[in-house]
């Protein structure tokens, strides 16, 4: 513990009076009660998060995708070598990754950032590596992932992103990953928060084999025993078990929360830095919408612990905000029910007239 | 039985080359493999019902409703009164109701038309009633819901709303249905289809209580035992537990697949729609795809019997076709994952050159 605790300040709620109001037109439409189902839910978070009734479609929505490497990829923890992740930003910048040809199919603006990708400087255009904390994130298992100081810097970092996209016009914001190893550190941020063990969060990431599976679950479990009892705070947390790109997603989304513009949440990566934005900013994860479940175990656990379902379950495994951005339209198809389909008291009134 | 069976063709199947060739390219794709899950299924699927690989996502799609009412509504089966019917294609005319809000959202055209619904002539503009073939179909618990010449004007009424609509560009099509108390007939042809009881297929519909459950289980089991072993038969099906929306649907399905073109298929109205269609056409289900999940238990086992598992799972119970609707974005997503990702033997290429 240290004496300034280490919390943004707790984040105001959506709008209660329009979830009240959302909440009543959906009731008063045209359809059988419920028809609408999950539809029906998200159109009411939908209102309450841009605060009036009915909702838009959200039409300005855009991506931040945070990329880093982690030290725990040297020891094998993936099924795939580190090197991966600096080609894969490039992918990113020539439009070639899955994330990238989604947010184009759905009209999303896509913005990739290097927070800590183990390459040398200038192999990214400056834009990208602007906001670069270091070369590759600590091997968590034998030492911290960040200086205290570097964490800070991420978490400022991230949401002076979500600052600038919000401030450009962004109505709906997603945070995506991109980065070989990045599901150990999530599954130990999200064990360390929920208090579990190593056993309950370890998934097979990106495709690993049993005995892998194994190692992986020993090496979280390892980074649990190191980081101890410095877990209870959540910047600390970050410092012993996160990275420079999953600390930046943690601002972002606290950020995003604060500034009042609602946040899709993709995978298991995602929720982890969801879960920990909720301990770092309280209230935050009002702003959150789940947008797609991962076969990480890790990630149900956290997404129940902040009581969000996911709106798509397609078995995608891929990271890099993939999922959240193929559930945009169906935040869009909810808005447009509430917005559109008629409501009773017309139908009779015409019926009448 | 009678001398000609009655049953269309067998229904050629998608080309089998080019379902290979999609997954090849899916696996040759610069992610992990599987990483795109059930969106990498859907797009191998696109291919070969489209003929070509990379798949296109679906740019014309084409929603036909099929509306009528149905005797057993005078019973007791439904939470809402017949007269909901005729109200509600009105609302498919103004753009009230919700597949249209959804069909306009999402780019797809929308065609309602009144197959058997129970309102004087000239109630509706004359395209709607172009194709109509009574006023209402049988009680089916007490009688049969169509004569025999019926059924046949139904099947080919959907047969050539079909053919209209393929020949008028459509890459996609989707059927919807309104008509108050049309999961009870949906249930009936369920269980005469697979062979199972009353009690395994009925559902709350839109909504009624436990009491009117019982009596809805009731009227399907009265329906399945008046018509008797005559359900062999697809088409006697439909007579003796049908209707004339119904039929149509059929009818619609079978030509689409025999047509070559995909359908998206929406609730256990849908489904039993299929399902009859593929025993009529047989080889038709390979032409279809399930868009949603319904709460109705028919369904669920109607979609395991044709081999086909929903994209989505949202709770909607709407029908309309608003399911299928809802899920056009996930086919479109598919589709762009398949044919715009990275290859593999790209990235490592443009890293060697």
């Amino acid at each position: 513990m240290t004496d300034a605790p280490h919390a943004a300040d707790r984040v105001a709620p959506p709008s209660e009076a329009v979830r009240r109001q959302a909440a009543d037109r959906l009731a008063g439409l045209a359809t059988p009660a419920g028809a609408l189902g999950r539809l029906g839910e998200a159109a009411v978070w939908l209102a309450a998060v841009q605060g009036h009734c009915p909702p838009s479609p959200p039409s300005d929505v855009r991506v931040v995708v945070f990329a880093g490497d982690h030290g725990v990829t040297a020891h094998g923890v993936s099924a795939y070598p580190p090197e991966i992740t600096g080609l894969m930003v490039q992918q990113f910048l020539s439009g070639g990754a899955g994330v990238a040809v989604l947010a184009r199919l759905h009209g999303a603006a896509l913005r990739v950032l290097d927070l800590g990708v183990d390459v040398d400087a200038g192999t990214f255009p400056a834009e990208v590596s602007a906001y670069k904390v270091r070369r590759g994130s600590g091997a968590i298992h034998i030492e911290d992932a960040l200086t205290g100081d570097e964490t800070l810097r991420a978490l400022a970092a991230g949401a002076a992103v979500a600052a600038e996209e919000v401030a450009a016009g962004a109505d709906l914001l997603i945070a995506g990953d991109m980065g070989i190893g990045n599901t150990t550190p999530s599954a130990a941020l999200i064990a360390a928060t929920l208090g579990i063990g190593a056993d309950e969060v370890t998934g097979r990431g990106s495709g690993i084999d049993v005995d892998a599976l194994a190692h992986k679950q020993d090496v979280v479990d390892r980074a649990l025993e190191r980081a101890g009892a410095r877990v209870a705070d959540p910047v600390d947390r970050l410092t012993a078990l996160g990275s420079a790109d999953l600390a930046a997603q943690v601002g972002f989304l606290a950020e995003a929360a604060r500034l009042g513009v609602p946040v899709v949440l993709d995978g298991v990566i995602s929720v982890a830095c969801a879960l920990v934005a909720e301990d770092y900013a309280p209230g935050s994860s009002a702003w959150f919408a789940a947008g797609h479940r991962s076969p990480e175990p890790a990630q149900s656990l956290a997404l129940e612990k902040l009581g969000l379902e996911p709106l798509l379950d397609l078995g995608m495994r891929l990271g890099e905000g993939s999922g959240a951005v193929a559930a945009i339209p169906v935040l869009r198809s909810a808005a447009a029910a509430l917005a559109h389909v008629s409501l009773l008291a017309d139908v009779l009134g015409a019926q009448d007239a």
